[in-house]
């Protein structure tokens, strides 16, 4: 991949997308050439053909789906293009899989900028890079003016799995698991809210946003029985720990004062009135392991730079009255439940 | 799949889709189950999980993407579900691939009519029963009115390569090839734009959208040395034909009476102003073969109900000076350049 080598001159020709550049004919196929297909360029050409040819070296695989519909498309800590990598790369991590390859797809606005569409093409690659992953296909459409806010991204995702690890999911967490934060909450969501909201804070809150598939590799290569993984997005650390509790048939206890909060971020939700548990990361997932190996986990996930914040915060409990209990800090139990609607929109 | 599935109660309840649908909380998780899963529930049970787990035959597979933004959603001959699941199954079959899985990612527009999703689903659901893929994993946003036409599909798939089968793509084009399309061109193009245009004919005239799998499966097992496929859909017959040309550095060559046009797709192309050889089909691919395998893949396409009008519509030469040329009904030979932007916008 080589991310500085989109052409200077298509740009100045047509700075702005325009319907004809979705319309299937030349000027399809030189947006194509000179915007995507120059940046993830490969030996074996697979952007050529209708589909990509992929050998995967296990017959066993995971397979993901996402699309990135947030507003803005840059915003403090990243865009919508690394997002969109980092998002379908965390969620076949959760998998227990290696991610590898990964498809592009982009529904454009008329009108976009075509200097917008190369950063956030750029932050793709780089992303990938990042990440270990290769971006092997891809499609293009264009729709009116005003039909989307400025493109839309979908990104799928193909993981192979580790032959050796037995299965990662809720129906694999015990009673007396640890359950264990990789970092602190709701910094994406209230970075991306507070440039909407036009706020300013004495510190500027950044997106969390980062890959999870090395820390997750160190763990699982190092012998780590992990129970089950989920990164937090949309919902929040309440949604993710309210469906695991529900799919596994347990209860979770966690306690408040142990959960990381940045203050910036905590200021923030108060200031706009959420609740940071219930505010999406992008770079930050829960995980349950025996609790013998609870102190082994975090160590290991301190090494890693998007980890060094990671965190006991509560084991799993029989089932009681309800899902997910949280001990807050005057030291009363709360339940906490799955929001109903939504918080934030659009902020994935 | 059973596609009767979906709960009436949830329909009456939340007629239309909220912004609240797409926010990761507990309205989200019930249109997921209630609209979704217990669509495309399966034993394996592959939704709950951030992503699914496949198991492969083979370690070799294609994989591929598309978003769809048709607009209007639903037309004569079918709608944006049946589309979304046919186009993608169709780019794996090109590839030689066996189409196995599909990934459904939605990005809803506020206030659409919940009855028009669950129509959708249907559809999806009963075009991947007929193909024989699996819908294995999904995602859903929502957008605000406006932002989105109703809604946008994006599929991803994943086939299984034949392992006997060699390499089918422009490269193994050679000279003396047959070229064979597998139906009559431009209909989906015209059935969309005449009732965008709100056009009646006498007779009415329906997508020809179809699963391509079946006939390509037919082909391979029964040992056709296929060296090209590609399934005509934005730019149309003209756009595939110059961009394989133009990949395996040769000429085509066709002859335009014998390339299948219907009557009143004809007549429409002729009220609207366009040229047949550029409108989409999505359901009709071109063929490369040896000469000598022309006969008897003709008989074995038109054995299936999609290919029924297949034709040889001319052979692969030298390079002269253009890509592709055609000799017109009235003997003469004009170049068939490819499209320079969008004659249809929107029609996949």
């Amino acid at each position: 991949m080589d991310s500085g080598a989109v052409c200077p001159r298509f740009i100045s020709r047509y700075p702005l997308v325009t319907m004809a550049h979705g319309g299937g004919g030349k000027l399809m196929n030189q947006l194509l050439e000179e915007m995507i297909h120059s940046v993830f360029k490969s030996a074996e050409e697979p952007w050529r053909h209708d589909g990509a040819l992929l050998e995967s070296s296990s017959a066993k695989m995971a397979f993901t789906t996402d699309s990135y519909v947030i507003t803005p498309l840059f915003f403090p800590g990243g865009d919508i293009g690394e997002l969109s990598v980092y998002g379908t790369v965390n969620d076949l991590a959760m998998c227990g899989s290696i991610p590898r390859w990964i498809s592009l797809a982009f529904i454009l606005e008329e009108g976009l900028p075509m200097t917008d569409l190369q950063k956030v093409i750029s932050s793709v690659a780089r992303a990938a890079e990042r990440c270990g992953v290769q971006v092997v296909t891809g499609d293009t459409k264009v729709v009116e003016k005003g039909k989307a806010d400025g493109l839309y991204i979908n990104t799928s995702g193909i993981g192979v799995m580790r032959s050796e690890t037995p299965f990662i999911g809720p129906a694999s967490v015990r009673e007396g698991d640890a359950v264990i934060i990789s970092g602190d909450v709701g910094r994406h969501g209230m970075a991306v809210m507070s440039v909407r909201e036009g706020l300013s804070f004495s510190t500027a809150i950044e997106s969390d946003m980062a890959p999870l598939n090395g820390p997750v590799d160190h763990l699982l290569t190092e012998g780590i029985p992990v129970h089950c993984m989920r990164d937090l997005t949309r919902g929040g650390l309440a949604s993710s720990l309210n469906e695991i509790a529900a799919a596994a048939g347990l209860g979770i206890y966690v306690a408040e004062e142990d959960i990381p909060v940045r203050g910036e971020v905590k200021a923030a939700c108060e200031v706009l009135g959420y609740d940071p548990l219930y505010v999406a990361n992008e770079g930050c997932m829960v995980l349950f392991v025996p609790g013998a190996a609870a102190g082994d986990t975090i160590g290991m996930l301190r090494s890693f730079d998007q980890c060094r914040n990671a965190a006991i915060i509560g084991s799993v409990v029989k089932r009681g009255i309800a899902p997910v209990t949280v001990r807050t800090v005057l030291g009363t139990s709360r339940v906490l439940d799955m929001i109903s609607g939504e918080q934030l929109p659009r902020i994935c």
